[in-house]
């Protein structure tokens, strides 16, 4: 697989509301989205632009991750980090079942099969101890432009 | 202030050289810088590129980050997290000291005075405290582009 685009930062929160507020507020962000349900994925999730480099460009997006419920998969990592903190990376990649192919050939642990993420194209998730401890996010492509504010 | 673009992603490593052989051999990355010091932060840094969205823009990058010694900033990071993981994200902003103007009179904690930076800007830090738990970097935007092999 080759490394593509920067997609997003995954940012847990305990409080999606709460961190809208702060990055609004204090940091002076300017595009955020509205916060939606994806129950699936037991989390409520919230995308924050960046600018990009060029003015026909898109920035990398800060992803607000609060949990859906008590089960959801990142109420472990609030427990362990109760003030929020730095989730995931994700990256996109072009063909997400071949890169999916190539990483388990190369002795990766892929977390499950292909799922469709916050951005409507297939996600998975590779294992950190395969990634430095960082817990990286693979998304295909979308194919169109995306508005964080059409979901 | 307004929040600029997602220049870098801070990953902390025991090991440059064991990360860049995951970030090129694993994940595909291309675009390799090398690896140099900043005795002044305590930390040895390499960026690793990702692609922008477009073909002229800049992607936001990996700042790879191994201690420089025992009594550097991110020893301690390393002593909870012996495999790594993310240390933290940088913003950029038009004017550093107007950024930390603002930030002050919000009352968040500014960590210091502004010192230059991995990429030859002014850069500080603020407490994760006020930002969620994730501790943010803000940095200059450079005057000019810049190339991660250029040091």
């Amino acid at each position: 697989m080759t490394l593509g685009r920067l997609n997003h930062v995954g940012v847990a929160t305990p409080s999606i509301a709460r961190s809208i507020e702060t990055y609004r507020d204090l940091m002076g962000a300017t595009v955020i989205g509205e916060p939606f349900d994806l129950p699936a994925q037991g989390v409520k999730v919230c995308f924050i632009d960046t600018p990009p480099s060029t003015g026909s460009g898109q920035g990398t997006q800060i992803e607000l991750i609060e949990p859906y419920d008590d089960s959801s998969p990142i109420a472990g990592f609030l427990k362990k980090n109760p003030a929020g903190g730095q989730h995931h990376v994700c990256f996109e990649v072009a063909d997400i079942r071949a890169a999916v192919a190539d990483l388990k050939a190369k002795g990766a642990t892929v977390l499950g099969e292909p799922r469709i993420g916050a951005h409507g194209t297939p996600i998975v998730f590779v294992h950190p101890k395969d990634m430095g401890g960082v817990l990286v996010e693979l998304m295909e492509t979308p194919t169109s432009n995306h508005d964080t504010r059409d979901h």
